[in-house]
């Protein structure tokens, strides 16, 4: 196979991830989202964003994480932050994942993609961690747009959110965090208690 | 209103990006593409295709522009290539939906953006011409793969694809256009004449 086509073949098969669905909606709460236009809006989020980072990065780098970071999702699927699966054993799923569809790749293409995606994975580089942060503010957005979203289906408690995604977000972006939380509690206090 | 908050303003609008529907389908001829999704798709082709530019580019700003080009859509809508519409007027109208949607973000970003558009619009540097070609060739791709997808549809021929999106992608990245000419000339062969 000739190294465009094998580039080819790649490309065409990403285009699955249009095809998976997240466990949060659009901003306007009329759909689920897919996680291959959640891949351009975190990459937009970053390009946004990157001011924020708690350490200099490399913004390329991350955006470029970011495109590729859930293509795994085409086999292992999408794994919503607030429902139940074994971590292990999807680790094991998405290391396969990864093996099939970055070796459709040229070789020293299915390499380097591999090697930002475990980087993203592995979340111990200062552009991974952004990276990590900004993955999961994206969805926090998208549940307060749409009115809490997803959070009441997954009965999300303002603690779990702390401890799941703020924790999170704080280690990678904390000034983000703390413009959310506002909007947070207010939420919540009016959704429960 | 603060700088963050302005920002996510910015990207909260943005999200109204996927729900744009385009002209053409989903690999696997299921639904529209919308634009989000597409603008996903086609940075991640400008990752992997970067080698085969015409001309050396800056594969990190081609990224950038990709994932902004279409946001002006929110406002002006998709015009598909093969579509009826008034150039001149749609270029009034994207530019009015360019400067209230990168209008939302602080000044200095908002500059940045605009002016990022303005290049990708003229077509006019290495980096733009290379990006405009990506961006003809993904929806290629996915009639290709949807065993025509629209073509039909909008009356396509042969003819009006070389001189509608041959010439535009050959301009930017000829050795692509190479590869898809074989199939796209298969494809004419067997459902026309």
């Amino acid at each position: 196979m000739s190294r465009i086509d094998a580039q080819l073949a790649f490309l065409s098969e990403a285009d699955k991830l249009k095809s998976v669905l997240r466990g949060t909606t659009l901003c306007d709460g009329s759909r689920r989202e897919n996680s291959g236009e959640h891949s351009w809006h975190i990459a937009l989020y970053a390009m946004v964003m990157a001011e924020h980072a708690i350490r200099p990065v490399n913004i390329d780098r991350v955006i470029k994480m970011l495109l590729i970071h859930d293509i795994v999702e085409i086999d292992a699927g999408d794994n919503p932050i607030h429902g139940d699966h074994d971590p292990a054993e999807m680790d094991l799923i998405e290391k396969a994942a990864a093996e099939r569809l970055f070796g459709l790749l040229p070789a020293d293409q299915a390499g380097a993609f591999r090697a930002l995606w475990d980087e993203f994975e592995a979340a111990a580089t200062d552009d991974a961690i952004f990276a990590k942060s900004i993955d999961r503010v994206q969805p926090v957005i998208a549940n307060l747009e749409s009115g809490g979203g997803t959070w009441p289906e997954y009965k999300v408690t303002a603690a779990q959110l702390q401890s799941r995604v703020g924790v999170k977000v704080q280690k990678g972006a904390p000034a983000i965090w703390s413009a959310l939380k506002a909007r947070i509690d207010a939420w919540f206090a009016q959704h429960t208690g």
